[in-house]
């Protein structure tokens, strides 16, 4: 399981990118919405891993919901896994809950699912593996 | 600046640990207190960068008032820089406040500075650099 990315929820992507491009000293190499979730993200290298900033497009996205709740700010740590199937099994097995049984299509060509946070100290983590 | 770690901010490092064991699927390769921030901290290999883990030692630790607030989850994330004052100044020049004005000593070896979150949509920006 590898670091693959941090996803920040922000309420306005340009102004987002705006001051993460004076951060990274470079501009987002990737800007793309995934209407299933309700998104748009834009993308940042880091040299290990990426940045992923999202904005929602509409009020019933969860990124909406969270920053109504939250504020902008940090919302899921992303990791990469060979196996995307065998990962899921192995956690629900040591007890954790998935927040979707099946594999779903996330941002950036990923199968990704989420672990329910109440078993990770409140962290929302997504498992991904790339879409071959 | 490269990605180095997400810190996590936990109430029970040892129940934290024992969570993150089984999602990584390895134990915490380092335990670590560093006094003056208050925190014991222990960290996990994930290929790309670091996770920490941050348990308060004492009641006016920022950890602690991070979890009084929002309970526990993700407190900050940290890049490593090759020279922590240019980057400190560039950032300054380009309208961030920082937390600290000069570079303090944190875990794991580094001298490392915060970025205000107010400008930086929420999320706390560590800077680091490995003391040599």
């Amino acid at each position: 399981m590898k670091f693959e990315h941090l996803g920040i929820a922000v309420a306005n992507l340009e102004e987002a990118n705006a001051i993460f491009s004076k951060i990274f000293a470079s501009s987002p190499y990737k800007t793309e919405t995934v209407e299933s979730e309700g998104v748009t993200t834009s993308f940042f290298h880091t040299g290990n891993g990426k940045m992923e900033l999202l904005e929602a497009t509409r009020e019933d996205s969860p990124i909406a919901k969270f920053i109504a709740k939250k504020g902008p700010g940090i919302h899921h740590v992303a990791f990469e896994v060979e196996d995307i199937r065998a990962e899921m099994q192995r956690l629900k097995q040591e007890g954790f809950h998935l927040l979707n049984e099946e594999p779903k299509r996330g941002a950036d060509n990923k199968w990704v699912c989420f672990l329910h946070p109440k078993d990770t100290q409140s962290v929302l983590i997504e498992l991904c593996q790339e879409i071959l």
